[in-house]
C-alpha cells in the first residue's frame, strides 16, 4: 500500500520544493502583461515634464479670477492660442488670457485655466464667469508621476495598464523574471505517439499535450522529452536529461502499478522520493520527489486524474517558482446529483454546467472524454460524507 | 454638444457593427487553448480501440464469478499475463483467467477483470472472492467516444483540457477562426513616439501601446500604423489604408475638442459617424463609426479614459467579431469612501484593493499613473445617485 498524504500537504509539498526562478529577461511592453518585475522600474523623469491644462479654455493667472460671477465677470485681455504640442512665446501677465486646449502647455505667467464653459468672449475681451483657484484644471510638472519614483517594484505582475503607465514614463521594456520551465516525458511500453493508431493494447500520449497545454495556461514554456519505455536505465538517463535542463519535470504515461513503482524506483536512486501517494480521488498513484533541487511529479496515466493533479499540485509548484500563476475562473452552481461519501480521499468530479446548474460528469476510470463534456470539476474534501443534491457548489471551469 | 448616447447603447452598437470573422487556420495542440473550433471536429476512430482494463487485476469471464465470495471463492486457472502495450494469444476459456494491468487489452474470450484485492494466489491458481457483471472494470470498445462522433462543435472554444481530448482521439491539428485584427492610429500634433521625451507641449503616444496590450488581452493580434499628426488629408489616407487591412480601427490621440472633431469629420466623409459622445465618465468624447463594414473606434486621448472606452465598447465588438474573449476577473470588495452622484453619466472609477477594501483612487483628469496605483476598477451607473462607504461593489481587475 502506497503511504498517502493529503491533497493540501502534497500541494504545500510542491510549493516549498519549487525552484525559485532567478533567470531574468528584457521584454518589449507588448510582451509584458502577465510578467512579472524582476527589478524596481523607475520613473526617470517627471510626468509631465510641463504643466497641462485638463480643459479646453483660457489660460489665466487665478488671481485675476478672484470674485468673479455670473453678475461680474473678470474681463481678461486675449494675448492668443496655445497651439497643441508646441510651447507658445506668449506670456500671460495680470489682467490678459491665452486660449488653451485639453493637453496644452501653460503658457509663461499663468497658473490656472477657466474652463470655456465658464467665459465669454467677447472680440479680444474674455468675460470670466466663475473663480479658479491657483493651479485648478492644471496638471503641474510631476503630479502624474515624480522622477526617481518607483512606478512598479520587483515582484509586481505587469498588465495592460501597467503598459500605458511605463509607455507614458518613456520605457520601451523592462526586465522579468523567465517563465517556468517544465520538462515532460512520457513513460511506458504502451504508449505511442498522437500520430499512431493505438491498436493491440497501445494507448496514445495524451498526457504529454493535455500537459504542455495546462502548463502553458500557467504561463510555463514546455519542452517535450519523447517517450520512454519501461527500462530503469532509459528511464534514469532521461530523468537526469529533462531535470538538468527544466525547473520542473513531470513524467507521465503508464497507469499501472509496475510503471509507477518504476519511476518512484528510479526516482529514489537518482534523487529522492518525497510523496507517493495522494488521498486524492482520481489521482492517488502520484509521485513526489526531487532530482539535485528540481522538482519531479510523477503523474498518473488517466487523462483527467493527470490533469486535476497538475492543477492540485503542478500549479502551486509553478505559482512558488515565479510568485504568480493565472487564476483560475470559479463560478458557484447548484448541485443537481447527490454525490456519495468518497472515503477518506479528496474527490475531484468533472461537472457539466447548464442554465446555472452543475451536473457531474460520472465516467469511468480513465475515460478522457469527459473533459470535453465537461465545463470544469469540483472538489469534495477529504472528510466530507457526500453532497446532497441542491447544495451550492464552487465550479473550476477548464 | 455632443448628442451622447448611454454605455449599454453604446456596447450593443459596437457589438451589431462587428464584423464577422470568417477567416480561419489551422493549429497544432499547443495553439489551441483560447481558439474558437471552425469547424465541427469528429472522431476518426472507436475510442479505445480495444477492451481495456481499469484496474490491476485478473481478466476472467464473468459468468466463472457469479456465487464467490468471501467464504466461497471461485477458483480460476491462471493461463498467464497481458504485457502492457501488447496483445496477448492466451484466450480465456470457463474456468480460467490471465492476469492484466491497469489500461491492458482484454484477453479473448475474457469479459471482466477481477481487481487483484479480491483474489489470492495459490501457485497457478486464482481464488476469486467476488463477483464481477459482464464488463466490469473494463472499458469498452467505443465506450470512450464513437468512430465518427462530435467532439467538438463549431463555435466551441477550447481549452487545455480539449487538447488532452484531440490528442486521444490522434488528431494533431484543428481549424480554428483567426484572431481579430485591430488596427490602431495615433493621431494629434502634439503625439511622439514612446521613445522621445515629451518636452514642450509634446505627450507620448501612450495608448497605442496600451490598447495593443489591451485588445493582446481580448485575444487579439494587433498592428499599429503610426502618427498622424491633425491634418484631414492625411487622417482620410490613414484611416481608408487601417481599415482596409483590419477587422476593428482604433484612432486615438488627440484629447482636445478639436482633434475629437477632426477624427468625425474624416469619418464622415469615408464612412458613417454612428455615435459621437457617450454618457461615459470618463470617455464621453468617443466616436463611433464605420468605414466600408469596419468599425472604427475615435478613443479618449487621456489613458485611463481610453482604458475604460476600450473595455466597454472595444471589448464587446471583439467578442461579437469571435464569439469570445477572456472573461475579466472580478472581485467584490467593500468600499471605503463615498462615492458622489455621477450627473448622468456612467462613471468608471480606478480602485486600489487592500484587506478585501475597496478604496478609490481620486485621479486628476488625465493622470496616467492611477493605472499602475490601482489594481482595477468598477463602474458607477448612469442613474446611481452615488454610493455609500460599507457598500459591498464589484471590482473588475487589470
Amino acid at each position: 500500500m502506497l503511504n498517502v498524504i493529503s491533497v493540501p500537504e502534497a500541494a504545500a509539498l510542491s510549493a516549498r520544493i519549487s525552484k525559485k526562478i532567478t533567470r531574468t529577461e528584457l521584454l518589449p511592453l507588448a510582451a509584458l502583461p502577465g510578467r512579472i518585475a524582476a527589478e524596481d522600474v523607475f520613473c526617470a523623469e517627471e510626468i509631465p515634464l510641463f504643466c497641462r491644462s485638463v480643459m479646453d479654455g483660457y489660460a489665466v493667472i487665478a488671481a485675476d479670477t478672484f470674485g468673479a460671477g455670473e453678475a461680474l465677470p473678470s474681463d481678461l485681455k486675449l494675448l492668443g492660442e496655445v497651439r497643441m504640442g508646441e510651447k507658445t512665446d506668449l506670456a500671460v501677465t495680470p489682467g490678459t488670457c491665452v486660449k488653451i486646449s485639453t493637453g496644452g502647455m501653460l503658457p509663461a505667467g499663468s497658473d490656472a485655466v477657466v474652463p470655456v464653459e465658464f467665459t465669454d468672449l467677447d472680440f479680444d475681451t474674455c468675460l470670466v464667469y466663475r473663480a479658479v483657484s491657483p493651479w485648478e484644471n492644471v496638471t503641474r510638472i510631476g503630479d502624474d508621476a515624480r522622477k526617481n519614483s518607483v512606478l512598479f517594484h520587483a515582484g509586481d505582475r505587469f498588465t495592460p495598464a501597467s503598459v500605458g503607465v511605463l509607455a507614458a514614463a518613456g520605457i520601451e521594456r523592462c526586465r522579468v523574471f523567465g517563465r517556468v520551465r517544465v520538462g515532460i516525458l512520457s513513460t511506458g511500453n504502451e504508449v505511442v505517439p498522437v500520430s499512431d493508431v493505438p491498436v493491440c493494447g497501445k494507448i496514445r500520449d495524451v498526457n504529454s499535450a493535455l500537459l504542455s497545454a495546462l502548463c502553458g495556461s500557467y504561463g510555463c514554456e514546455t519542452h517535450f522529452y519523447g517517450i520512454v519505455p519501461d527500462d530503469e536505465q532509459k528511464l534514469k538517463e532521461a530523468l537526469s536529461l529533462v531535470s538538468a535542463g527544466n525547473d520542473i519535470v513531470l513524467l507521465s504515461g503508464g497507469s499501472s502499478a509496475g510503471e509507477k513503482d518504476l519511476t518512484a524506483k528510479v526516482l529514489a536512486e537518482i534523487g529522492e522520493v518525497l510523496a507517493h501517494g495522494i488521498a486524492m480521488k482520481p489521482g492517488k498513484p502520484t509521485v513526489i520527489g526531487i532530482v539535485k533541487d528540481v522538482p519531479v511529479f510523477g503523474l498518473p496515466g488517466h487523462p483527467a486524474a493527470c490533469y486535476f493533479v497538475a492543477e492540485a499540485l503542478v500549479k502551486p509548484c509553478v505559482a512558488a517558482a515565479v510568485g504568480y500563476v493565472p487564476p483560475a475562473r470559479k463560478v458557484t452552481a447548484v448541485l443537481c446529483d447527490n454525490i456519495s461519501s468518497n472515503h477518506g480521499r479528496e474527490e475531484w468530479i468533472c461537472v457539466r454546467l447548464q442554465d446555472g446548474k452543475a451536473y457531474p460528469v460520472f465516467a469511468k476510470s480513465g475515460v478522457v472524454s469527459q473533459l470535453s463534456v465537461a465545463d470544469g470539476y469540483m472538489r469534495v474534501p477529504r472528510d466530507c460524507e457526500g453532497i446532497a443534491a441542491g447544495t451550492a457548489v464552487e465550479i473550476t471551469l477548464f
